[in-house]
């Protein structure tokens, strides 16, 4: 398993068809790869890019505060494998007992890694090269399966209809 | 601080509105708790009650599973306050290191709650008579500040509105 460390370069979604891309680059190099995730998931990471403020805590925040309360301290995300079109998330915890590795969708993971500046990792097979077409990625694959009438009905220009 | 139990009586809510509503029942009484909630967190809810299979761990799994693995348990959830609308939530763990306190709002609280069936209490003080008119129960608060437009122009048969 060789893990390459990205970064979120872009986020974007659309309210209207509810649906989202996150697209994560690796460090140092310009392999790309975008994830379909949720709407709530990717106003959770819009929060912390867009350094939005809440009155109350958010579920991310929330689920932040916790780990830190319980005395853990959250390490590391990675994006280690891919199954039937659905990213596979981890997240690395140290608690006062040890060192535990939950399982979460990369949406969740990255939501909350952004909050407590976690590195996240990525697994160097999961990059995917651009179209040769186009030069654009679209995502191949999301957090859960997405919906396929959706995807195959998907113009070729859909990135340009997306604000980021 | 005098705390009652209560259950969830119903979820209210309307995918094209995005509202969505939280109806808390007292045992063994007939007051109730309304509170406007997120439709991420009515979502999160539902899962809960109409026993949804989900092929991954949604956001609150993920809090479940969190703590679970850092080897804490979730004892109660609290609603003990209102402040300029927003109903302030607290959960109650017990970790490694002996019980902690954690703010949160109401609707990913009872989110959790339902998942581990820990019991939910709310301040005797927050709950509120129907309206003697219609012995309908509307919310008169929510888990962050209502929309002010939305809430002065209800209709009155709201509730007919919406699907349980």
């Amino acid at each position: 398993l060789k893990l390459v460390r990205v970064d979120v370069e872009k986020l974007l979604f659309d309210q209207d068809a509810g649906v989202s891309a996150l697209v994560l680059k690796e460090q140092g190099g310009e392999r790309r790869l975008p994830v379909w995730i949720g709407h709530a998931e990717a106003l959770a990471i819009a929060a912390v890019i867009e350094e939005m403020e809440f009155s109350r805590p958010m579920t991310h925040d929330l689920l932040k505060n916790v780990i830190e309360q319980l005395g853990a301290r959250m390490e590391w995300v990675r994006v280690h494998d891919v199954v039937e079109g659905t990213f596979l998330g981890l997240i690395g915890l140290t608690g006062t007992a040890g060192k535990v590795e939950i399982d979460a969708r990369p949406s969740d993971a990255i939501a909350l890694a952004l909050r407590v500046k976690a590195p996240v990792f990525v697994n160097d097979t999961l990059f995917e090269p651009a179209d040769p077409q186009t030069g654009v990625q679209l995502p191949t694959a999301g957090d859960t399966a997405p919906d396929e009438d959706f995807l195959a009905n998907l113009p070729d220009e859909i990135f340009g209809k997306y604000k980021q």
